[in-house]
């Protein structure tokens, strides 16, 4: 079970874990591996190899208990633990995360958002509070949190996310349009570069209109 | 040059750009591949094979033009071009996106949002108007728009892009949580699912900490 995975695999099971929760709001307690992989638009062999990296869980000729395999790759993906999320940034992306309830669902939860804007001190987003950034310090010291969501400018980021990394926080989650110099240490960083993924549709429309 | 360039050779090239841009606000003229190499952690053959895809760019022994590189995979990304953007639902995350100036820069221009909360209605974003979507109609008929941005709730999605495409936008930019079920359409499709981006956080937390 310890061996390692590829991204690429990793990168599947949120969708997996996405289309089976719609199965249950649906009712459906049984599905086939042809029946997921229609409605996934994966291959039937594809969602097989995918699942046997963590052991299986179906029964040839018999298909997935849909609820069982939901949990599974829940736990598989650390769901079954609360994470506490402080936001670095309250500016409108910072407010936007902050006030996207779904993540409370599963099991992430935003605690505090963090800015140097002396008009936000004091202030909340849906009852959480903005504190000021010469609080981080006393707040994470008091506080167990588990991810840093990093909604700063880039000039910005790389001092920060070092900082945070020193006051033990080890997760960081990065919007800032930077990739981090963290190399050296031990740390787990999930980039989301919103103009890298506007630049990869704009390289598609061009491909398509020709 | 018509050859099938795979997504994930696509899904480098923002980066080149990204890191090319930054060479060049630093006043850098050329650079050898290895020195691009170290500081964008990619090994040097990644770079010229990557690179290679699109007719290569860089004299042997001699290194890269910086500038002439950063052009090229513009005209590659098709930045050379603006793009119009109407982004769908002036939530916070819509509103988020729109305040995000950077993409402007980019050649990626927000023209306006839709919203059905009445309260909204001729409000702005940074002057940027808020329409209702009863006025999509005749907005999309008289401006041209590249892409339309998905902020709405899962629920809304499907309708919405199909509804898009008949309007004959072909391109969106998709934040619902949701995979859209646009199969049978030549519409160029970009997902960015903020809670998949978590689960995989998450993963790699649970994997870090054994």
């Amino acid at each position: 079970m310890e061996k390692e995975i590829s991204q690429a695999v990793i990168r599947r099971m949120p969708r997996y874990y996405r289309y089976l929760g719609e199965l249950l709001e649906e009712g459906v307690e049984r599905i086939s591996s042809n029946d997921l992989s229609n409605r996934m638009q994966v291959t039937a062999s594809q969602i097989r190899q995918d699942l046997n990296n963590f052991g299986g869980f179906g029964q040839q000729g018999y298909g997935y208990n849909v609820q069982y395999l939901y949990d599974e790759i829940g736990k598989i993906l650390g769901l079954t633990q609360t994470h506490n999320i402080i936001v670095m940034g309250a500016g409108n992306l910072g407010q936007a995360i902050t006030n996207y309830v779904k993540f409370e669902r599963l099991g992430f939860r935003i605690i505090a958002l963090f800015d140097v804007n002396p008009d936000l001190k004091r202030q909340n987003v849906r009852g959480i509070p903005i504190y000021m950034m010469d609080e981080l310090d006393e707040f994470v010291a008091k506080n167990e949190i588990d991810i840093a969501a990093l909604t700063l400018p880039k000039e910005k980021a790389d001092e920060t996310a070092k900082h945070l990394v020193d006051l033990g926080i080890h997760a960081i989650w990065n919007f800032a349009h930077v990739d981090l110099d963290l190399m050296d240490r031990r740390v787990v960083i999930e980039n989301v570069h919103l103009s890298d993924s506007l630049m990869q549709l704009s390289y598609n429309i061009v491909k398509n209109s020709k």
